[in-house]
């Protein structure tokens, strides 16, 4: 239970009711022993400029986890980014230190590939198509890079949005093969929906049911919906045999790394 | 335990480790199973424009207990006040209409009056002496005033402070009795130490000893000083076959006038 000394961590956005980081987060700061809570603030866009102000000030706030829709506007307005929030011009979470100042991190991707290294994939040489080219998909496309793949494919209807993140890619991993062409599926060890298709039980794939049949079955199949928790996309990747990571494994994968740079929680949890 | 859906009320003051509110409102919340949790904040006077400007767009908070030291700081920066805290030009609570309005009331007199009634305490008619003339002591004088003591007297080393405070008074309530002069303590039905002093342990009293000796067996003598529970002042009081009300008993009895105005309570909890 929240006293007046219980020093606390946000995770702001709008919506916000459906998030499942408050619980977790909560939950092991409880299981631990630790005087700390999780609180979901909803703000309005009205309200970023100034709720960001108040941090500065906040003093008994240790950070904020940020989440849809303020990943990137929230980016502008901080006092330091990590190299890799710099280059996605995105964060998802932010540290407060002690003089005040705010710090910016994305470690969207790195949640992501803890999960799939959970799942025994190892990105280096690997090929991977990241389907999906807006906040999370571009930190995954990212960390991809940064572990070594071979070749990334970024897929998105929004073809000036795909082409403007591999050009940002390229200028970042010059040695590395970036591109938006596939013919099928069957050449990627890792394909990943970093879409917001099939939420909420609509049903809809990312890919064409066709081009989902050329997924090769050593492929690890990857989605960053997380309701429902097997999406239409992971079922039929399933069915062709395909290893599965689901939305919530790369959101309770990334705990670890969001508390660690809040300075409230050890790296792996 | 807090989540993704739950609403939120804060406190905000500084410092704030040693309030009570948070852990008497959540378990509140808890017992009545709503879905509702207070946070404490500790918030730097840098980041108080700010935060309420932040609040007007903080869609999932209902409202805020304000404590020391910015009960007066805010007042300026509300939409609305109620007559008493436009009065006072103090709040100790805002509540959040939905359309982001901020409408500020101070329930500090309210609640000790509430307490005080649980002891027997009419204030109709009677005689009071207040001590300090800070917040809340101009909040408890305001409502004895509004519930039609004979006589008030304002009791304050800073005299100006108390003159001030009288002449507000008398403004407001023009028929009664409102000064600053007393020989001794018998003619009063209650007494009322609003000053920090005795907090802490510090063993002080807010009036001399020799004076004390004066308190009329049949009076109420009362404390705002939470810590500790029975204060020096009190202990003589008790001595001496008064009626006592302790810090913790007001703050306990404006819980609901608090949670009302926020509309998270019924007004008697």
């Amino acid at each position: 239970m929240i006293r007046g000394s219980t020093e606390l961590v946000a995770i702001i956005g709008s919506p916000i009711a459906q998030v499942k980081s408050p619980a977790n987060f909560n939950t092991w700061f409880e299981q631990n022993g630790q005087e700390l809570a999780m609180v979901a603030i909803d703000m309005a866009e009205s309200g970023l400029a100034a709720f960001i102000d108040a941090l500065r000030g906040w003093r008994n706030l240790r950070g904020c986890v940020v989440t849809v829709p303020y990943k990137q506007v929230l980016a502008e307005r901080l006092d330091g980014l990590s190299p890799r929030a710099a280059a996605l011009r995105s964060v998802n979470v932010i540290r407060r230190e002690a003089d005040g100042r705010l710090l910016g991190d994305n470690v969207d991707g790195e949640g992501f590939l803890k999960a799939a290294r959970a799942h025994g994939f190892q990105p280096a040489e690997k090929r991977a198509l990241v389907v999906g080219s807006g906040g999370v998909g571009a930190a995954i496309a990212y960390a991809l890079c940064e572990s070594g793949v071979r070749q990334l494919v970024i897929a998105d209807l929004d073809k000036p949005r795909a082409e403007a993140l591999a050009k940002l890619l390229r200028a970042a991993f010059p040695q590395l093969n970036i591109g938006n062409q596939y013919a099928n599926l069957s050449v990627f060890d890792l394909v990943v929906n970093a879409t917001p298709v099939g939420m909420g039980g609509s049903g809809e794939l990312p890919l064409a049911g066709q081009l989902l049949e050329t997924l090769n079955p050593s492929a690890l199949v990857a989605d960053v919906v997380t309701n429902p928790v097997i999406t239409p996309f992971l079922e039929i990747a399933r069915e062709l045999g395909c290893r599965i990571q689901t939305g919530p494994e790369m959101a309770r994968a990334q705990m670890g790394n969001l508390g660690h740079f809040m300075g409230v929680m050890p790296l792996d949890v």
